[in-house]
């Protein structure tokens, strides 16, 4: 299979890792999302939503969105448990993720580390930026509590949010006052095959 | 069961048609999110995230996140295929809806409906309504090759994505130069058990 991706995108990271840490072999595709390469015809042929990461199989199907992704390559494996309840824990996290933690933490980074913080969008980075603060607080309430983020395994509940979080401080987002949320960037840095972004 | 919700929250409505088209039983308990009453205390020891649908059980579990609640509960049911390719396309137009399709329709529709647009939004709303019909687009042309989200058959990805485009026009966001998605509408509004928001 290949995965069409950027090698700084976080959702495009996510698959990465996943695909390694499942020793499934895949094609690297570089798509370069600055350069307006998804929004090609012959790219947007293929996601009509224009984005990375895509998963393009050998006889043409295509899917895209990250963290289905991950729920359809880590199925039948103990990154995706059967149990219904955990199950349920790592679909409220990857829908969470999606909407309240990279549309903050994630783009906080686009704007200061692909845009270069381009004064005009000062006041959005702000506001982006005290929302990825509420997002990661959260995070770090929930991790006082268990290893990971449905419970006491890793799952792909915490690969999808560790993509971006690992990278936060790269927006202007920093870490320090979270060491619950830090000692979990470890502990999934620790697991059996991980790989860093952009490797 | 008991699903806390507001009855003009289109998330809400979600978990409402799916359980009455399964024919569970469950206790709704009505949240007035303009009201803040999902940022009292006692809300956020539910859930931190403070936001509703929350579907809460009698041994006291929550589920927050609507559509990890509609894979939740329609898990065993034909709402919730099993076949992989087809499952993978249902968690594909879910993380759509939370990332392209909620942030615009459904954030269109609060600033006019809910909030009775404001001028001081006025630009804010001119840029979603134009996202939303992009989003829209996307859609209807998807449903013009197939009659349903996921493929041949009505699953939860239908009823995630009625919930705000139905209610579209209500941001000012009309569906007249849609009609492949008007009549999925219709489809969607026909399947047994059906029932209308707010009733």
């Amino acid at each position: 299979m290949r995965v069409f991706g950027d090698a700084q995108s976080g959702n495009c990271y996510k698959v990465q890792l996943l695909l390694r840490q499942l020793g499934r072999p895949f094609e690297w595709v570089p798509v370069d999302v600055l350069k307006q390469e998804t929004r090609t015809p012959e790219f947007l042929a293929l996601n009509p939503a224009g984005q990375v990461p895509l998963l393009v199989w050998d006889d043409g199907r295509c899917l895209p969105e990250s963290n289905a992704i991950l729920l359809h390559v880590a199925e039948g494996t103990p990154l995706l448990p059967v149990e219904p309840w955990t199950r349920a824990q790592v679909y409220r996290w990857l829908f969470w993720e999606q909407y309240q933690h990279e549309p903050t933490v994630a783009v906080s980074r686009f704007i200061v580390h692909y845009l270069k913080n381009p004064p005009e969008q000062a006041e959005r980075l702000a506001g982006l930026q005290a929302r990825a603060h509420q997002a990661l607080r959260l995070m770090t309430e929930h991790l006082q509590r268990q290893p990971f983020m449905a419970g006491s395994a890793y799952t792909v509940a915490d690969i999808a949010l560790y993509a971006y979080t690992h990278v936060a401080p790269q927006g202007g987002v920093h870490l320090d006052p979270y060491p619950a949320l830090r000692d979990w960037l470890a502990r999934v840095a620790a697991q059996p095959g991980h790989s860093r972004m952009g490797e």
